[in-house]
């Protein structure tokens, strides 16, 4: 059975000596997040994801889950067992507001939750990961009673709740969906439509799922201006909390999935199920927009999960398995063959592994600091700068971190070899739950254009101009005794130079010929991914160098960071320039074949 | 479900205007080949595949391979009597010598065939695909009595055969191979030893099974020379022709795999199992390696095949799916949404498949060119030429073929967002089947060490000096009035550039540290690939361009491969820079780290 242990150490080293979260400890919120604070729930978070919630991926993935004849769904065995103890440690509270029941602590620890979780098993933590887009947009749209109807219960995890938005002709293009909501004169609305793709859609994990819904009133304009979002629960909530009828909602089937078998995906079928609007009518695209900011970025945490889980598996794989000899002469010569690890080769893949976690662990936890600054920093200033930042990031974590996160788990699957390709082993596991993620919540295309195409050009470029302030200041303190730290801020500053020029072009090009934003979108996309992993490289090359100045504690995990960091800079790094010369390439090529020339 | 046909135009250009076969007709073996008949055969073989084996795959796949209780084995349904078809129709003898009952075509004409055979079923392709290795094999290195006793059957297809290498714990090392052999004192041996991965391994498709295994025979030395080839049949042959008793092998079970899975990869137990030697004691390796260099081309073909059969499945989705509009307006505004190949994202995917799809369709081909001209041109210096030309680029089609087929495949799935997540679609199918290429007949990496250790250096680096002339000649005549052969030709020069600088940066630095050529052997792989890639675009350009200023017919057809000619200029081009850097990184950075600092 694969094997996983929570990265509790480089998790401790990115919330406490990376991002230095108690340095915070002055802003609202950040008081407790004390670093003995942190420290013990990182260990205690992986202890728990350790022990309960790994052991359930593979045999979860095997079984599966079922829609029995009644038309309710039951989850792999052990995942209701599993999710009680969950909700039971609190550990969907976290980052919550206390003022809701939630623990108050800042978005950084909620991050490294929903990590973990994502690595341990990545279709179990689906089922509370969809409930956060759904908590997030009753916090932000919801009524009162709404939000005190629906969110204790969902925020304790005793709820779940889901994003129903997809129809089977429409994913990205919500402006065409079918689904109607009449009002019946009394404030509620009667739902019907049919909803496809719909993660944990129905299950047997909790008493009551909150469905969020998109629908159309009578008369709505037709476009994405005529939708609106409702909530429609499976069971009705009484005035007084307890559960009333059960609501005309159900499952339809659960579709068979190239992976993430132990999420129920299901087609959900509402016929003149009872909702209630949440905000105003035809206003929900805003609604879901925030529902899928906050999941875009628990989907590109679930690229760098399924990297690491995948990751250690290679290791262990990798430093037990014997096959040939080093090319420098046998290391182990008493034995008939060396460990794989050994062969340069195999190290490239690790080390390419290795190089992309450690950069995006840092990516996501910076990421966070600033979901949690955007609210909480002193300044109006302050907090329109963390909101920039992660607003501009957002579909780089989701759209190159899942990219990433497929091609890592990849590799850690070829490092099997042909073991590598046998279910039982696990390694396919991870390149096929990995695989989803560079398609949900938005496919990682959507996201090239959601930063080329709104977030770069908002408020005059503010987000990325301040991005590249962010990255020169970091570079021109990198004034270092430590070669390793000069090397990647001369490679950081090269390519974050190739970003600028890809930036420079859009700016030039692109109002004439929008075409060739849309022809240059993936590869700016995947640009910035390259040069944000050099930001967060050259933080952690200069902590690392003052952490080897200052102690001879750690040394080999501070020695191992330089490395990476270096790796970064010699093998991540010369990709910035082939990005930027297809940005320029603009869109002749691509856009040049009629449609019909395809079809022959 | 999917669909699939055989692309026969591309295949006429690429044997009819690309490489030519019917200038070669003053050569033995090629005098039959005219265009007549090469275009009469791929139409036929196109139909055949299109109406007999590609409705097969998607079934096949759901339903897997079956052993029985009695350790007999099934393939899915329908299988059995498409290959029946198959062999009645002489398809598996296109390019075996008439001696032994083939049609004595070019391989050209035999590679066309594996192509379209894994396109439309590559669990299929495999059955018939194995025995071509054997085969191989058996041509090189069997007795006379050997080749009169097995050859024309297994060339029919009558009996199919196998390749017996890995066990449990070896793959890439088999020096450390356990199975036994033990004379008998009559000229045969006694195996004993189990045999894992094996594809094909058992079936019921044919009524005989030619086994090739490797084995030890007793004192023979430890390591790869200590190794040897032989002959298990199924069922014993009779010196009539007659099968005989069952022999001593057996199918421990079938393994669960992520995908072919219409081929039994099988466990294969030899319980003193009747062997004969084939060749010399101890010179096993040499045979294996006959039947791995043949192996090898058709996995290559088979990225190809997977690459193509995703791509017709994109483009089919990218003309019917309506999701939003185009950034320049709506293109068909009496819809409600444009078919989604009007967005740009949508078209760099399928432009990407289609530059490496064609270009790989050609080099397959002028490869198989090369494999003809080894033993049939006028002078040994050609004929050396030829070996030396398709022994360099072997590894480099299997490795950069295979690669690009699995992200093609992958791209095709992404096209269809979250529908290409669902099994019934077929989608999936493609990626997972596509997987296997990478890791079979020598993992990825065997094939940069295969390439960067051995073809590299082969005879003072012979090869590589006329791949470098081949593509000198090619650039230096490309004048051109036609500014789209003037790009890829200068861009082709420039990348050949980086790869000559590479090569160079091997000589200089890889005797000093072995490590040096194992860290940077990858990057040169996929270097060669993209550069071989832009020599064949660079001749397609040249044809194109010059039937577009001699007739109108075709004109969208040539007007396509000269964009897809810029295509590759600009979009594939661009990367040969940072590979060159990735190479010239050197080791420091992949083995720098202990093993232990991996454990941690």
């Amino acid at each position: 059975m694969p094997v996983f242990q929570a990265p509790t150490r480089d998790t401790r080293f990115v919330v406490n000596e990376l991002i230095n979260l108690e340095s915070y400890g002055h802003l609202p919120g950040f008081e407790v997040a004390t670093r003995d604070l942190t420290d013990s729930v990182i260990e205690e978070a992986g202890r728990f994801v350790n022990e309960v919630i790994a052991p359930l991926n593979l045999s979860g993935d095997r079984e599966g889950c079922t829609r029995h004849p009644d038309g309710s769904v039951t989850t792999p065995k052990g995942f209701k067992e599993a999710y009680a103890r969950y909700v039971e440690a609190g550990w969907g509270t976290l980052a919550a507001p206390e003022a809701l029941g939630g623990q108050g602590l800042p978005h950084v620890m909620g991050f490294m939750m929903e990590e973990y979780l994502a690595s341990a098993n990545q279709a179990f933590a689906m089922y509370p990961g969809l409930a956060n887009g759904a908590i997030s947009a009753l916090v932000s749209k919801g009524s009162p009673d709404q939000q005190a109807r629906y969110l204790p219960k969902m925020i304790s995890g005793h709820w779940l709740g889901t994003m129903n938005l997809t129809e089977p002709h429409c994913g990205t293009d919500l402006g065409l969906i079918r689904t109607r909501a009449e009002p019946q004169g009394n404030g509620t609305y009667a739902i019907s439509g049919t909803k496809i793709f719909i993660s944990a859609g129905d299950h047997d994990l909790c008493e009551n799922i909150i469905h969020l819904v998109l629908a159309k009133t009578p008369g709505a304009p037709e476009s994405s201006k005529g939708i609106s979002l409702f909530i429609v629960p499976k069971f009705l909530v009484n005035d007084n909390g307890t559960l009333g009828a059960r609501n005309a909602v159900s499952v339809g089937s659960i579709e068979h999935k190239m992976g993430i078998h132990g999420n129920a995906t299901c087609v959900m079928n509402y016929d003149g199920a009872t909702g209630w609007l949440v905000g105003e009518e035809n206003k929900g695209l805003a609604a879901m927009f925030i529902m899928m900011n906050a999941a875009r970025l628990g989907v590109g945490i679930q690229g760098l999960a399924q990297a690491e889980a995948s990751y250690q598996n290679a290791v262990a794989y990798a430093l037990e398995r014997r096959q040939g000899r080093a090319l420098t002469g046998p290391a182990e010569p008493q034995q008939k063959a060396d460990p794989i690890i050994v062969h340069p080769d195999v190290r490239r893949m690790l080390m390419d592994a290795r190089t992309f976690i450690e950069g995006m662990r840092a990516l996501c936890t910076w990421g966070a600091l600033q979901v949690d600054l955007s609210h909480k920093a002193a300044t109006e200033e302050e907090r329109q700068a963390a909101d920039d930042l992660i607003s501009l990031l957002t579909p780089v974590i989701k759209g190159y971190g899942t990219d990433m996160g497929y091609k890592t788990a990849t590799d850690m699957q070829q490092v099997w070899g042909g073991h590598g390709y046998i279910a039982e082993n696990g390694m396919d596991q991870f390149v096929r739950d990995a695989r989803i993620a560079m398609i949900y919540e938005g496919a990682n295309g959507i996201q090239a254009m959601d930063l080329v195409g709104r977030k770069l050009a908002q408020n005059g470029g503010r987000a990325i101009q301040l991005l590249f302030k962010t990255i020169d200041e970091e570079c021109a303190t990198s004034e270092s005794a430590d070669p390793a730290v000069a090397l990647v801020a001369e490679r950081l500053a090269k390519a974050s130079g190739h970003l600028k020029a890809a930036t420079l072009w859009f700016m030039q090009n692109a109002m004439a010929d929008r075409n060739a934003l849309g022809a240059g979108a993936y590869a700016y996309m995947t640009l910035t991914g390259v040069v944000s992993l050099g930001l967060m490289w050259l933080k952690t090359a200069k902590v690392a160098s003052a952490s080897l100045a200052a102690t001879t504690d750690d040394k080999q995990f501070y020695e191992a960071k330089l490395l990476c960091a270096k790796h970064w800079a010699l093998r991540f790094a010369p990709n910035a320039g082939a990005l930027r010369y297809e940005v320029e390439a603009g869109a002749e090529t691509i856009m040049g074949l009629p449609a019909e020339a395809f079809a022959a």
